[in-house]
């Protein structure tokens, strides 16, 4: 009844563990430790108030330690850092970092939520005044003062994943000039090539200037400040630079007592949080997940998640009952300007990397009725499974609605849905919410037309790559046609295909291409009835085609 | 191969078959008749038009015949009466409404889409000028017409269904005073009561009148327009009144003939759109459809399912492959003003009506983070199986973003979801798209404490019955007691509950309020320390709750 449990970590999982055990059983005596002196805090909030969309930095921390304190009778000590675990003995040592005093706390169950820190690379002029990781409050604070100051003409951000983005997005929204630097080749790094670029050109569009394939070699300064950011291709003046290249979890208190940590890094537990020692919890961003489609493990440090996983632990630390965290579908999302971008499930790249055999479908569609005013086109890509075609994963991008089909898919996937599935969902229509046919049902629709040969597709990606071996045929008219195509291509208007198809090379590889794809499709119909074979449509169209244009 | 196909009916599931067939099958030799002037329009639009969102008739329009012919290549028949089937002989007898003539037309297959009808009850008045219902074109034109010229001051909306509803926004908005007389308690009928309440009284508070179990007897009018609507309560002077009271699927064809029908009264189709007759087909709101969850037969008469139908039959018709759809869930969306509402599944009601033993939880939240600005409150109530924790329905109400928790929900109900499996969706975070524990993951996990016991629930609509027969205890602070509580309660801030709970009385039954119901779950996680046995929380605190407050 009075079990002692002690949470070491004080953000999303850990606080979450410790107020869920404390309403399941109020008579345990929960004792959190954290090494910062915020608790409770939206890491996720932080480039918004960097951005001052979040004005003030009391928004931004949940809960105090004593508000926490006031609402779930729990004490938390702040500046207080975990050095080591002692299993057998079952105590933590712990420092006081104020004092420097060194306690040993007694548990009979121990949470594990140190969380995860940033990768800093080790590259000169990394301590350099004006080099920041955004993590913490205090990053934030310290970024947002020099902002706030006009001390930042210009900044550098060192990563193109979706921290860096933010980041980027609010400091250039303060009138910084902003450089994105990204070691592969698309920002975005988890995203397909095609959708990745299709948000790279967008912020480029904005006046963020984006290096990709470029390597940073160092940091230079002047009397100690950032002053230059050295790539292996170009140096760029900063006198701010944010590294974001990445986090790692907090495992150095499970590794030294001989925790199982898993493939990725971080510390295995199963499905009830437990790891590989009895009475030891981990939970939040230092511990793995697994993948719901793959069924292997993986790391996805998502606040979501992290809260999650506190409040299963929470349950079966307090009680008997054992509820359960299965896995997890790596869904994540990103707001840039106004373009959102989301990803649930596998990249067409994961997928094939997993071993499936993939089709795919790209698809630009309305997120609401074309009559209604303010509708915006989203673009929706598939990946399915094409033996069993059951969903492996989706990316949805567009100024539209993103959010919506995201979790749409996310939940069809976690229940194992086939594509044939997502077509018959009874999704809510109304002209202000939706279309008839809503996004995912048409990309639905599209991806099973290429699943039973009614149509052949080619991705963006793929052209690009093979744009001097295919005849291209852009059937739109010829205003649109002069205003920018697909580089090679030549003008036939749909409405002119059964009159002037003889024209076209019966055996050599005809790709059609149309604003979004549908107008190609129904080219591609005529073009079969015409007895032509090798015909495939540019799948998403100009509209979703990132590269070059004539 | 050149099969001949007749369809009846050009709105949205005739022009979707005739559509998919001539894809599939460019050499089918289809042919479309219809009765109205107007194909292919956004039925759903209608309301818009009348108040000048959607600004021009022809972005309702979505394809004219030129259009479809163009696209389709199918020739449509406008005003085209199909008046009798002959089944042995496969032939339509249609009336070419212009010109009197009548011809046979001979089909292979028959596809009927004829859709439903405005039912107008059989009274006094109903024909006098400035009565209408909205379902075509030409009613939205004429409404238009007269709202345009100015000439109407007062409307009376007879029915208060989502088109009701609709409607009445686009007149209010136009200046107009609208009153809505509905027959039943509240309007919204296929809502639960606090649910369909909450919008009543938010539609109040708009200015819009509303007499909710009020029954209109007759039409009044001078010089043969319409001047008065005569209820069993009172008179209201009106220059147009819409008749909204719903519709009635058009079977009269398939009557004749013998087709069976269901019971609703629409045309009994299988899961291919085959109706007992071989090679005649009906899709959209002519036919019927199972509702996935009751196993039963249910008539939605909605767009969405309208072309899926169309789509579905399509398929079946041109090609050997079997494409189906299994059922739908009755998902339906309203935007009241800056309100939005929506329902998937059963009501509460419905479910208890259809045998099951139900559990519901009512759950206000944000629908993004709380310190990301434009946040708003939606309310969630689900609905599930007791025995299975099989959602049965949700119903989502609020200014902030409700389709997406709809679609979420609906796709989750689609695969038999247990409130368990809602609670772990990996659904997508960020700080502008939603929050750590998303509003449906945040109900899920409430239901669950409902169904564990770790908490008991009132719902407002009980409470409201029982008001007398319980002590209320307001926990929030005394400033928002006093700006208005439920009718008998007392104030006990929860921060003083531990002190100054033995004023309670311990052996009569507690209901314990707050603002959401979040601080009465922690109140009555006090009380039940402290050894109370007999408490509840009102779900949805004050903020869901619709009925009068003091
Ligand atoms: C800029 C940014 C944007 C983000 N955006 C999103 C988003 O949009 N959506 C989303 O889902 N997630 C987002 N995240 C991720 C989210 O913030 C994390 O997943 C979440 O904070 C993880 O919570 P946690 O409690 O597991 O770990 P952490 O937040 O890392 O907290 C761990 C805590 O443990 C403490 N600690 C570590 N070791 C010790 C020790 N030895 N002794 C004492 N204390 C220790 C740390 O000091 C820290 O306070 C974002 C993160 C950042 C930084
Ligand atoms: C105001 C309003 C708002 C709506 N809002 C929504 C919404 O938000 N979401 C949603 O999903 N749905 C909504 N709907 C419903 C949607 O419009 C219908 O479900 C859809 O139009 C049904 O299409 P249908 O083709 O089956 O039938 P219908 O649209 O009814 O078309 C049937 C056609 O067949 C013709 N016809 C009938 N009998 C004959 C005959 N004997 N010979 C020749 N022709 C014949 C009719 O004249 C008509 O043109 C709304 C409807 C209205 C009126
Ligand atoms: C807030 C935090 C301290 C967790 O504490 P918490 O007390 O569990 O807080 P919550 O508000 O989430 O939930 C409180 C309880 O009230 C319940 N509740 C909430 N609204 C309710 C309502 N309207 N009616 C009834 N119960 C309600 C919840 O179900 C939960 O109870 P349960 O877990 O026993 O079911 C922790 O999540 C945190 O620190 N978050 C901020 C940091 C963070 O998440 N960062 C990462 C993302 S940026
Ligand atoms: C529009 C209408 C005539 C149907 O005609 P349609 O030709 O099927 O029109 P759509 O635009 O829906 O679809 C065209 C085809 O292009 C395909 N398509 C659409 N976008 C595509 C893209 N980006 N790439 C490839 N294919 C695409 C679709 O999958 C569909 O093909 P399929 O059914 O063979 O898979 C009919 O739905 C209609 O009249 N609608 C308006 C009325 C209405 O719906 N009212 C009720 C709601 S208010
Ligand atoms: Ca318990
Ligand atoms: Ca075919």
């Amino acid at each position: 009844m009075g079990e002692k449990i002690l949470v070491i970590g004080a953000v999303a999982a850990g606080t979450k563990a410790a107020a869920k055990i404390k309403r399941e059983n109020p008579k345990a005596q929960i004792v959190v430790v954290t090494r910062d002196e915020y608790i409770s805090y939206a890491g996720c909030g932080l480039p918004y108030y960097i951005g001052g969309v979040i004005e003030e930095k009391k928004e931004l921390v949940v809960k105090t330690p004593e508000d926490f304190k006031l609402l779930t009778g729990i004490d938390v000590l702040t500046k207080h850092e975990a050095l080591k675990i002692h299993k057998e003995a079952k105590t933590v040592e712990v420092e006081d970092m104020t004092t420097g005093e060194i306690k040993e706390y007694k548990y009979d169950k121990l949470v594990i939520a140190t969380g995860a820190s940033p990768f800093i690379p080790p590259i000169e002029g990394r301590d350099l005044k004006g080099v920041f990781s955004v993590r913490t409050v205090n990053d934030a604070l310290a970024i947002r003062e020099l902002v706030d100051q006009g001390a930042v003409k210009k900044a550098v951000v060192v990563g193109g994943g979706f921290i860096g983005l933010e980041v980027a997005e609010n400091l250039h929204e303060k009138n910084i000039e902003v450089s994105i630097v990204e070691l592969i080749s698309h920002i975005l790094p988890p995203f397909d090539e095609e959708i990745a670029l299709y948000a790279q050109n967008y912020m480029a569009d904005k006046g963020v200037n984006i290096y990709t394939g470029e390597k940073v070699l160092s940091l230079e300064g002047k009397d100690g400040r950032v002053s230059k950011v050295i790539t292996d291709k170009r140096e760029i003046a900063a006198d701010l630079v944010i590294m974001s290249v990445g986090v790692r979890p907090n495992t150095e208190l499970a590794k030294e007592i001989g925790l199982e940590l898993g493939p990725t890094g971080a510390i295995r537990v199963n499905e009830y949080m437990e790891t590989s020692e009895r009475d030891i919890y981990a939970v939040g961003d230092c511990a793995e997940n697994m993948n719901l489609i793959t069924g292997q493990p993986a790391w996805y440090p998502m606040g979501s998640t992290a809260n999650k996983m506190g409040r299963v632990a929470g349950i079966n630390i307090a009680n008997e009952e054992k509820d359960s965290l299965k896995g997890v579908l790596g869904t994540t999302i990103v707001k840039l300007f106004k373009l959102n971008a989301g990803k649930t499930g596998l990249s067409e790249r994961d997928a094939r990397k997993a071993g499936f055999e993939v089709e795919t479908a790209l698809v630009p569609a309305n997120d609401r009725a074309h009559y209604y005013p303010g509708y915006r086109e989203i673009i929706t890509k598939l990946v399915v499974d094409k033996k069993t075609h059951k969903i492996l994963g989706a990316q949805v991008i567009g100024e539209g609605v993103v959010d919506k089909p995201m979790d749409i898919i996310a939940t069809a996937i976690t229940f194992g849905a086939k594509v044939e599935d997502l077509e018959k969902l009874d999704l809510a229509y109304a002209p202000p919410f939706s279309t008839a046919m809503a996004s995912t049902i048409l990309a639905a629709n599209v991806l099973r037309n290429k699943l039973t040969g009614r149509v052949q597709g080619i991705n963006p990606v793929e052209l690009k790559n093979r744009l001097h071996e295919v005849q291209i045929v852009d059937v739109r008219d010829e205003g649109s046609f002069m205003v920018g195509t697909i580089p090679g291509a030549v003008n036939i208007p749909s409405g002119e295909l059964y009159m002037r198809a003889h024209a076209l090379d019966k055996h050599k590889e005809i790709v059609l291409v149309c604003k979004i794809g549908k107008n190609a499709y129904l080219s591609y119909l005529k073009l079969k009835e015409l007895g032509f074979e090798n015909v495939k449509i540019l799948e998403g169209g100009t509209n979703a085609y990132p590269y070059e244009k004539e």
